[in-house]
């Protein structure tokens, strides 16, 4: 019987020939990552167990993003306490200060994660890397710990969804409408453990930018996994820059899914989650008045080079409106270099934004920029819920980065066709 | 019988011929300063009152600075207030977001105040502004609404010390080395409640960045004021940049000083102040063997342009020490973006920096940049007292951008001279 991308990394990461759905296994794990305030817990755990190294030091990967440069006492006591941990395990990933970045950027950029991989990170968001055509996905700090002791994880093998995305995408339609419009058909349950296998031609012509975008948020539909099979586009990113040897899986034919769902994506346009569940989207010309008060342009889901010249076109000639603060957020060091080089920056600091180090920052709440009571921000994040980016009383709409962009000279949600 | 400087400003916002130490005076001040911190608590006692109006919304000057971009739900509610209130009284110095800054760094460098100027500001460092020839103090909240709606502000004319720099500087000695070496001299309180006039041939030579240093810290030898008399220097910075129209007071030759102290600096060595006071001073060459974690380049003492090029000199072509988190802050947008097109960015990046949007930031331990236990620092900043950028258990040390720099690189507290 046929085998799905996610069901053959597994199985081989398993050292079986074949998993099925439902099956409980012990798998091999390429990576473990943790992060500032994820890690620490691992760490406690971890000490508790006795042991005296983790299983592999180029395996282990700890950084601290989320409270970073440190915003406070505990923060600071949290990065070091991972800091004393991954220079005494000698770690060859521990990232920090101007080397440090939103994690999900900075392992793909740097090569640690790649095609075939079984990647597990106590951070819900590591379903980022299905992008590459990698099985990754999101445990708690007892799973993270139990992986650095031992170099394996258990799980039971997910059910998939095929999604397949027919037709061709209009201008300012990116990766994260697709991701967005998915969720908003399915609802935040719609994948509720299962692995979202994206498709279609419209995946096939998808630069891996926006294939992270779309993965990373598998998790916003309860997805286990989000994953798009490794292809030319995935080889071009992964060449020289992969540590380990790639391995590209693919699904059968013949593999069974959960379901297949498929969308003729021609007409979509941008897309909008409104408050407070990123499964309540509206096509930009639904949006209605809706005046802001912040647009981040950021996170581990839109921080990267690509977008951060999608929002500098739209953003080019215009000022952000007096009553909105713009905070532009490139995900990593490099990035934001990058950002700088190609005179990004300039354009950003013409429309009077804020340009942060890289940091998941006001993403979770963290700092950088956290809404007060009856604020509303346009962010290119993941998350909406209740409260996420600051007061229980403030709102958070998603979009990405040329509707943020948009939005910011307009002063209320707007779409890059009404500036 | 001849008067100080100090006393020529104080007299004639008072409406007085003269004034003399000791004197209750009521007096017109030409700006009234608030943070972030301050500005609420002034802002409830002016609603408090029943004011409708402040007395002159060109003079009432509001700048969030301290914990933005807003850290948590508590700054963004504070920064929420004064921006409500910074519209409904339609201020014209009303700043956030991209166009905000360090205040202290912000309101010289647009020209808010000047020469001649009496400037309260609830902020323990507005005699910064004294660097400009200016009269300028901290105030507590409560001074401040009463200024906000008098325009007044009730006061004791402070005796003066005159202090008198002879020699020249060598390389690397800066005007923070000067203030440095005389809080270590005169102590903490050594000033207490006196306007600290700085002359002789070495002021006369200073750039103004570095007498606004030095005034910056008068606070940090308990003065009420330090001041420096405006000279060519000052009519430069002056010229074209200072909305009001600057007056040049002068102290007369037969002025009255509690004291006159004079000092040859054609040998002094950058100075470093040790925990946990600014007068813990010592050279360079005297501070021995002290590893540090962390270099904070920035803060309304040294976060101007040519604090940025004086470090960037030192971090040419060079690393910052794999132990050490190296973060610059460049005290407004204007320096910001003047310090990237320089190039500056471009060496602190090469040199592993972080580069932080204007804020004070980890100055007080607000945020972007908190030290845990054990950790020590090497801070352009003002202050080292227990605790003031973190933890308890943590350490500053207080020094100029070159030798802050060398510290970064060399992994220890350094002078420019040990790289």
């Amino acid at each position: 019987m046929g085998m799905t991308i996610a069901e053959k990394i597994l199985a081989a990461h398993a050292g079986q020939e074949e998993a099925s759905p439902g099956d409980l296994i012990n798998a091999r794990v390429d990576i473990a990552l943790g992060n500032d305030i994820t890690a620490p817990i691992a760490i406690k755990l971890f000490r508790q167990s006795g042991a005296a190294k983790v299983f592999d030091k180029d395996r282990v990967v700890l950084v601290p993003d989320h409270f970073t440069p440190t915003k406070d006492i505990n923060s600071a006591m949290q990065v070091k306490m991972v800091r004393d941990f991954a220079r005494e395990q000698e770690l060859s990933h521990w990232y920090e200060g101007g080397d440090s970045g939103v994690e999900h950027a900075l392992l793909p950029e740097k090569g640690i994660v790649g095609p075939g991989d079984l990647v597990i990170g106590a951070d819900s968001h590591t379903c980022t890397y299905g992008g590459l055509g990698a099985f990754a996905t999101g445990v708690g700090s007892t799973d993270l710990a139990a992986a650095m002791i031992t170099g394996e994880v258990w799980l039971k093998v997910p059910e998939s969804i095929k999604f397949v995305y027919k037709g061709k995408l209009r201008p300012h339609v990116e990766g994260k409408d697709l991701i967005l419009h998915t969720i908003g058909d399915i609802g935040v349950d719609g994948a509720l453990y299962m692995a979202m296998e994206f498709t279609g031609e419209v995946i096939d012509a998808l630069p891996m930018a926006e294939r992270l975008t779309m993965a990373n948020m598998a998790i916003e539909a309860g997805g286990k996994a989000g994953i798009i099979a490794p292809d030319a586009t995935t080889k071009e990113y992964a060449d020289g820059r992969v540590i380990r040897k790639p391995v590209f899986y693919a699904s059968d034919p013949d593999a069974q899914y959960a379901k297949v769902i498929e969308y003729d994506v021609s007409d979509l346009e941008p897309q909008v989650a409104f408050p407070h569940l990123p499964e309540n989207t509206r096509p930009i010309s639904q949006v209605g008045d809706v005046p802001i008060h912040q647009v981040i342009i950021g996170s581990c889901t839109n921080g990267r080079i690509e977008d951060m010249r999608s929002a500098a076109r739209i953003l080019t000639g215009n000022k952000a409106d007096k009553n909105v603060r713009l905070i532009v957020i490139p995900a990593t060091p490099q990035i934001y270099r990058q950002a700088m080089e190609e005179g990004l920056f300039d354009i950003f600091l013409s429309a009077g934004a804020v340009i942060s180090p890289p940091t998941c920052g006001p993403c979770l709440g963290g700092h950088m920029g956290i809404l007060a009571a009856g604020e509303r921000a346009v962010a290119t994040t993941n998350r909406n819920f209740v409260g996420r980016m600051g007061h229980v009383e403030s709102e958070v709409y998603l979009a990405n980065p040329a509707v943020a962009a948009a939005s910011a000279i307009a002063g209320k949600i707007a779409g890059p066709d009404d500036i």
